[in-house]
Order: C-alpha cells, then sequence, then structure tokens
C-alpha cells in the first residue's frame, strides 16, 4: 500500500510527519510514502534519518493551509497546498489513501472537493474508532454535519456498518443510535424520528438507543449521532479525561504517600493516557467520499502519524471504500 | 429552613430518604424536615434512630410513582403520591424547599405541574453545578427540553446568571454558549443563531463560546446549551470518569507494584469520585418555575439525600427565587 501524507498539517509540522513517516517504513506499515511539502524543508529533515530511501518519496506543494484559513475559500485559492496535493496523489491513483493532521474543517473540505461524494450518499461523515471496555466502537458522525436529518444519520449507520465489517470483520454489526434515553420515544425530534427509520430498515442491524454513559461498555459495534452532538462528546471525554488526571495528580501532590503511591502506579497511568490519547489511533477515517481520506488530531507527534499511516493502509487494504461504493452506487433510493 | 422530602424517590427508598433526612437534621442543614410517604413505613425506619423528634414529621401519601411510570400521565393519575404530596407542602408555603430522587420527567413533571412556570418563563430548565478546576460552572438545560429555540436558551442564560449571582455571590457572572468551536460563526444553527442573540443583550454578561473540553476548567459562572446536549454532556462524562477509573483498576491489576501504589494512592481516588460523583452535590435546580425544586440522581445515598436538603436550605435562603420572579414577572418581553 502507498500512502500520501500531508507534511504540513500538524501544529508541529513537519517535523512530526517526517519523523512519523519514517518510523511508519521502519515498521513496515506501507510500501510506500508520498511526503508532499515544502521540498527543500522535507529533504533537510529526512537527511537526519537512516531509513531505506526509495520508500519515502517528497513531493513539492509550496502552499501551507493554516489553522486559522477559512476551510472552503481556502482550499480554493491556495491551489499549491500540501493538502490539496497529497489528495490528489490519492484520487490520480498513486497512492491508495491519504493522511493529513491540518485543520479537520479544511482537510474535509479539500476531500469533498477533490475526491467528491459516493453517488447517492448524501453527506460525508467523520468515524472514529472509539476505545472501550469491550471491542472498539464505530462513532458517526464526528463534526462533520452540525445539522442532520433522519436520512443522513440512516446513511452513517450504513457506512458505519460497512466499516465495522470490512474493518474489523464484524459479522452483522449492531448498530445503537446515539440517545438520551434507552427507550424508543425518548430524545429529541431527529433521534425519535431517526429510530422509527432505523427500525424499519432490513438491511441494518439496528439494536436500539444507547446512552453516552454507557458508549464505553463496548456492547455496539457502530453508534450514530449528528455532528454537533458527536463533537460534543468527543470533547467531554478530552474534557472530562484531562480534569481526571489534573486533579489526581494535584490530589497526591498534597500528600507524600499518595505522591509515592502516584509514582509505583505511573504505568498504568501511561497505558490509559495512551488508550484514550488520540495519538493511539492515529485518526478519524471521512467516510462517504471516493477514497480513504484519513484526518489525525493537529497535536499528533511522530507516532500517532506512523499511527495514522498503518491505519490508512489497512483501511485501503480493508475493502471498505469499494464495498461503500458498490451498496450506494447500484443503490438508487437511500 | 424547612424542606419537604419525597421519601419514596430513589432507587433503594425510603432507607436513603430516611437515613438521609435524620443526618441533615443531626447537621443542622434545615430545622425541620417533612418526611412524605407510607406513613407506618417511615415512622418504623425513623424508630431505628435517635434525633430530635419534633424536626423530622412524616406526612402521609399512599402512593409511590415508579422509575417506568410515564412522567405526565402518572402525576395526574397518581394523586396520592409521595412526589406531588412533597411537593404541595412546598406550594402551600409549609416548606420552602421540595426535594425528590424520583425519576426526573416525573418530577420536573409533577413539580411544573403543581407548582407552575414562572409568568413570562418559556420553559423551565434543570441547572447543574458542575465541579471545576476551579470555580463551580452552573450548567442548564441539562435535560428538561430536547429541543430548544434561542429564545429558550436565551432565558437560561439569564435563570443561570441569577443563580449564580444570589446562590454563589458572583458579580456579573460570566455566561457562555456551549459549542463546538470558540469562533462565532461555529456550530449549528441553534448556537449560531442564540450567540447573535446573546451579544445583543445588555442584561447578560455573554462572553462567547465555550467547547466542552473546557468546561471543567472553571472560565465561565454559567454555560447555556439545549436539554439534549446538556444530557448528553452530563451522561458522557459519567461514562468517561466510570471508564477511566475501570481501566486504571484493571491496568494495576496486572502488576503489583502498581497495586501496591494504586492502595496508598487510594484517598486521592476516593476524592475524585466523590467530586465527580453526584452524590457530593445532592442535585440539580429547577429553575423557571414558582418554587424551589430539588432533584437528586435516583442511585442517591443517605449522603446524597442529606446534601440534597442542605442544598435546598441554601437555594431557599439565597433568594434566588425571589428575584427569578421580580425579574420575569415586572418584564414584558422576554
Amino acid at each position: 500500500m502507498k500512502i500520501a501524507l500531508d507534511a504540513f498539517g500538524s501544529d508541529n509540522a513537519p517535523l512530526p510527519e517526517v519523523e512519523g513517516a519514517v518510523l511508519a517504513i521502519k515498521e513496515d506499515a506501507c510500501s510506500k510514502i508520498y511526503l508532499v511539502g515544502r521540498k527543500d524543508e522535507l529533504e533537510r529533515e529526512l537527511g537526519r534519518f537512516s531509513y531505506p530511501k526509495e520508500r519515502i518519496e517528497v513531493v513539492h506543494a509550496s502552499e501551507v493551509i493554516l489553522m486559522n484559513d477559512k476551510a472552503a475559500s481556502t482550499v480554493r485559492t491556495k491551489k499549491d497546498s500540501s493538502l490539496v496535493r497529497a489528495i490528489k496523489l490519492h484520487k490520480d491513483g498513486m497512492a491508495d489513501a491519504v493522511v493529513s493532521a491540518g485543520n479537520t474543517g479544511a482537510v474535509m473540505a479539500a476531500n469533498l472537493f477533490t475526491l467528491g461524494r459516493i453517488k447517492n450518499v448524501l453527506r460525508p461523515a467523520i468515524a472514529l474508532s472509539l476505545p472501550t471496555l469491550g471491542k472498539p466502537a464505530i462513532m458517526l458522525d464526528m463534526g462533520a454535519n452540525v445539522d442532520c436529518l433522519p436520512e443522513h444519520l440512516i446513511q452513517f449507520a450504513k457506512l458505519g456498518s460497512l466499516y465495522s465489517h470490512f474493518f474489523y470483520g464484524v459479522e452483522n454489526p449492531e448498530v445503537s443510535l446515539l440517545n438520551i434515553g434507552e427507550e424508543s420515544m425518548k430524545g429529541n425530534e431527529l433521534s425519535k424520528a431517526t429510530h422509527k427509520f432505523l427500525a424499519e430498515r432490513t438491511d441494518i442491524n439496528f439494536v436500539g438507543n444507547v446512552e453516552p454513559k454507557s458508549i464505553f461498555d463496548g456492547a455496539a459495534d457502530v453508534i450514530v449521532c449528528d455532528g454537533f452532538v458527536g463533537n460534543v462528546i468527543l470533547k467531554t471525554i478530552e474534557g472530562t479525561a484531562r480534569f481526571v488526571f489534573k486533579a489526581l495528580k494535584e490530589q497526591m501532590r498534597r500528600d507524600w504517600i499518595a505522591k509515592v503511591g502516584a509514582m509505583l502506579s505511573y504505568p498504568a497511568y501511561g497505558y490509559l493516557r495512551r488508550k484514550l490519547d488520540h495519538n493511539e489511533y492515529g485518526g478519524a477515517l471521512l467516510v462517504g467520499l471516493r477514497g480513504n481520506p484519513i484526518v489525525s488530531h493537529g497535536s499528533s507527534n511522530d507516532v500517532a502519524i506512523k499511527n495514522a499511516v498503518k491505519f490508512a493502509a489497512r483501511i485501503a487494504e480493508s475493502g471498505f471504500l469499494e464495498h461503500a461504493r458498490a451498496y450506494y452506487e447500484e443503490e438508487k433510493a437511500s
């Protein structure tokens, strides 16, 4: 598998991207990486490492999309951006997937304009694989569509099911609707209508509502919600985890016995922080587009980028995209 | 202050309520408690404790509203329920506030029907005081109104400001709008419209959007959102905290050094769990009604009930209700 990597996406670009690419090649995550961005800078940085040279190819792009750039317009005006160049390598068939740690709005817009939607898919969505106490849960949409209709959520359910089946090998994945109660009549207008329509679908294994307090239990394979709520959940998890760790740290500082205890149990914290940390999974998959675009967190480090490349290669191998296209392009109705 | 306590609200009722009432009186949380429910049972349970007898008065109610009862209809059909009887004691002026750990929908419905809304208030809301790394943040609505319009959120902002001012003594409380980005153009239709209207209000100290990852930072005095999103946040916090503690525990079990460490740092965990645990604050305040109704978590124990009684007495003393009524009943427009 060949992966196109936007080398100027992350907050600390291009170091995490350069080091992540070298790590990925050393671990054989894919056969080749196209590292896209300002050539001189990238070659200078790459020069510090030893690795099989033919497996990382620098592709020049003169412009960089900044964090504060307006997503949609920038993608059109900065024609020679590392982000758009990387996506084009994927679109033209040179690469099997594309990875960027750039601002999510811009990455979504650039992929949408460059790759295009799968025919009959109404809205692309951001799908994230959430760590749980059991099997991983694929949640979508995590922020691409802030105002949704039931038909959008139903497509997310189908795309999530295909992702779960082809990527994790789950037979007949169980789909839950994120809601504030387990009963079918609970929730807002959107969730009540979506519940009704999902229950009628014979090609989606809908098992009912799931409350946010249970998303970590590992009960569902796929969890659907609108992008506003998905993004709220993602950021609430981040805030709560940060609060728990900070408050524990502060509390332990007050008491030397607890402090010694904290030092002894440090590896367990490390494990959990990594598990909750986006650096561990590498990125989210944009589903519903004619390609395999991965978006990583802006604060990604080298390990996160390496994991994103690994994830991109595995997604491209999984056949998810081909089956999603086959399903929607043949289907007439939904 | 005199508090009416529904003795048959919690999952393990009436034990937590009876023991909580005794604890509250012993700690002088209020001058008197009306303990409402099946008289024989309550007097038998109370008989096990020694406390100043004249300060807990049992008021008989023959019916109990169950967890699975439909909120609105039950409140009308079960006329002699402990919940409705307790609220009536408050409405009739015998008690200064009312506490129930019954199912939130039923408690909200019963208070709405019995106490009524403050004139000109469109929708009552559930306000929760969230623990943070800094000052407490009052969040509302946490689940009473799943589909909201901007005008509802603006009233929540005002009611939250009055709560913050009179209960916590904050001068000119800072109000944030819960959103998925800090910039004013971010969010869904509801949050964008609400942002615009809040910014125009001269009687609300609106300071902009707050992302869910920052709600624990203690930056805002009041955070407003619709009840669906608020409930999602509440339950995501619950799920994440449970996941973090479970995963830490599991991880520490694998390694005896970490296990010893965990034992030494146990008090710090205990502190934090209590801080995140609803048992610590006792309950949420229903704002916008002609009274001081407190709703506690169904799984409340005796300490949670005691804290709810204490909170109810402090709210009644604070003058919040009188000022909220004065503001809305005099106001003509919003």
